[in-house]
This record gives structure tokens, sequence and C-alpha cells, in this order.
């Protein structure tokens, strides 16, 4: 496994999570990169939830609105997991086509995967889970879903019977599989060649070992408090 | 102006959108970027409101979300405003530093403005704008408005008293400004150094310039309608 307390490039990531998160946040996207490249990284740990409860005061030092992941490769400091994981892909043909037409195509699906899918997973995760109590949620929660559902179908029309989105598995792939990943989104009503992608991604041997990682982070963590 | 009508580069953007939506249309941030290298490009328009109603059955040949923009450059096709803004600059110094942890940075900041602030924008605008009407729609609107007021202190406090988010003018600052420019984020509370980066960007000629190529675009459509 890549993970080596020696290594140059440090990820940030948290040390605990409501059990739900565990494999959804971020840091997975560019741990998958990582394990898919080979290269090898260490952690720095924040708990967000000391003693269990969200700590209201909570703060990542240089990161803007204090998530995870950052990433630190010797000069360098990097935060947004788009931005981590398309900077580790990009000198990489494994993940990034040198051809410049699939190159292009493989930005643009990243990019959509962000931008076009999942501010809409986002916002039917909060109306129904984070605000589920708020004014307004309840009864406003169907219009989260329709847009949410009506996304899907086009990624779904759009994909077709491709096993990947491009012409081969590229890290268009991760990211866009890592936002298909919550519960709520098969819920909403996912097309069935759609849940065949996800499960194409979950299957990688790199994806499983970026989710052991995360989740043995968590274990740690607990194991110390 | 670069727009010409035998350049290589083609754009795909709107003939026509309703009053309020006009300058926030995404193929404004790709016209921005051309303006700034000038680099000359075409436009194709696509009419989504024929006879000024919304058509249902819109279609954009070669988006999977029949959006825009799109652009087409010889054999590379794309979509996506931020992969297209990303891909035009990433060869240019005048958008993208060369310096490895300023382009780190830049990237990072691209992608914040991407994915950490425009879809609290967009949740806040469907709210109270698209889904208006909708049940619910009205008791949940001041949980969309604090989320976005929440990130615009997070954002400017990361700003402080910086002219632009990276050492200098960048790619990044197109996407941001723009991503802030709806009135509804002014509205839901924006801090005074924020409400003056967004007026130093729109102040660039060549913000002015892509701004009246966008509405050129409408008025010549409505003039031959």
């Amino acid at each position: 496994m890549p993970v080596d307390p020696e290594a140059a490039i440090e990820v940030t990531a948290f040390s605990s999570v409501p059990p739900i998160a565990r494999g959804l946040v971020r840091d997975l996207r560019v741990r998958w990169v990582l394990e898919e490249l080979g290269r090898p990284y260490r952690t720095r740990l924040y708990d967000r939830m000391p003693g269990g409860v969200p700590a209201p005061d909570f703060v990542i030092p240089d990161h803007p609105f204090s998530q995870v992941p950052g990433l630190v490769d010797g000069e360098v400091a990097m935060f947004e997991s788009g931005a981590i994981c398309l900077r580790l892909a990009e000198d990489d043909e494994r993940l990034m086509p040198r051809d410049e037409p699939q190159r292009a195509r493989t930005l643009s699906w990243a990019f959509a995967a962000l931008s076009s899918i999942e501010p809409f997973v986002m916002h039917h995760q909060i109306v129904t889970a984070f605000d589920r109590d708020k004014p307004g949620a309840a009864d406003y929660a169907p219009q989260t879903a329709a847009r949410l559902r009506r996304r899907l179908e086009q990624l779904g029309a759009a994909l077709g019977d491709k096993e990947w989105l491009c012409d081969r598995f590229t890290v268009a792939d991760i990211v866009m599989v890592h936002v298909l990943l919550p519960g709520s989104v098969a819920e909403a009503g996912m097309p069935a060649n759609l849940s065949a992608y996800v499960a194409r991604g979950k299957a990688r041997p790199a994806y499983q070992r970026a989710f052991d990682a995360q989740i043995a982070d968590f274990t740690r963590q607990e194991e110390s408090a």
C-alpha cells in the first residue's frame, strides 16, 4: 500500500466521521489516484468530531473552507480534491490520455462530475440529511430528488454501453464514480448502466486499497482515543 | 474583438436568455479567457427559448446535459466551462503561472470556485428563483442563503486585502468572479473586500469585451427574429 509515513506527498484527511460518511470523504479520490499510480503518500489527520461531536470552531490551517483533502508535496500546497486529482494525473498516461482529443474529453468529464453532477448530489443530501429538520426541507425534497434523477438519466444516456466515460479508464472515472457513491444517489433513481459503471469502479483494486486506507485511519484514531 | 466567423475555435452559446441571465451564461467565462489571450473565436448559437418560451425538448448535440458552452477546435471537442477555461489557459503564462507552487495554487482556486462556491450559489438560485413557487421552497430558502453567506465569509477571509486569489490575476479569478456575479450572491451578503474584488474583475477590458460579445449575440438573434 502506498501509505508510508516517510513519503514526500502528504494528504490531509479526517480521523473520524459519522459511520454514514465512511468512504465518502473526498480524500478517497486523491488516495484512489495515488493507488492507481502506485505513488506513496502519508496522511495528516484532523479530528473534526472530538468526543464524537462536530466541533463548532473546527479549522484546518491553510484551507480556506477547512475541508479535506489538502495536499503538500515539497513547495506545492493544494486544496480541492478535483484540482489535486487532475494535477497528480496530468503527466501520467495511465490516468490521462496523451492523445489531445481524448485528453480534452477526459478534462471535460472530470469537470462534469464536479460541476454538473456533484452539486445536485450535494443539494439532495443537504436537504434530506443535514437540513432534514429545517423548515420547508421535507416539502422541498422532491425537487432536489427530481433534479438529481434528471442528471443521472442524462449521464446514463451519455455513458450508454461504454465501460468508462472515455475510451478507457481515466481520472474522470475516479472522480465520477466517487461522486455517485452516496446511497442517496442510488435512492434518487440510478439507471442500470450507471449502477454497473459504479460497481466496475469500486471493483478496481486501487479503489479497494484507497477505501481500506481511509477506514484504517478512522480506526487507528478510535483505538488511540 | 476576437469574435471572427473564420476563427478555428468555435464556442457554443445561447441566442436568447431571460433578461436576468444576461452576462451570467457560462460561455462568458470562455469568451473572457479568449479575450484576455487575444485568441479569435466564432460562436454557434442555440435557441433554447424559441418564441420567448423555454423549449421543453431542447437538445444540444454532443453535449450530455444540453448546456453551453461547448468548444470545438479542430479535432478537439469539449464541454464544461471549467474544463475549457483551464485548457485554454494552461499553456499561457498570462493566465497560468509557470512557477509550480503558484500553478498548483491557481488550479486549487479555479476548482474552489466551481466546487466550493458555485454549488451554493446555484442552490440558492434554484430555491429562490426557479423553484420559488414549489412546495417548501419559501420556507427553506433561509438555509440556502445562510450556507452561501458562510462560504462568502470564508472566501472573503481567504482573499483578505489581496488584489487577486493568487499573486496576480489568473484564470482562477475569471472563474471566481463570474461565479460571484449573480445579484442573488450580493443579496445573500458579500463581504466588502469580495465586492471590490468582483468590481476589479468586471473592470478588466477583456471582461467588458466578452460581456458585450455575449449581449451582441442575443441582440443579433432578436433582430433577425
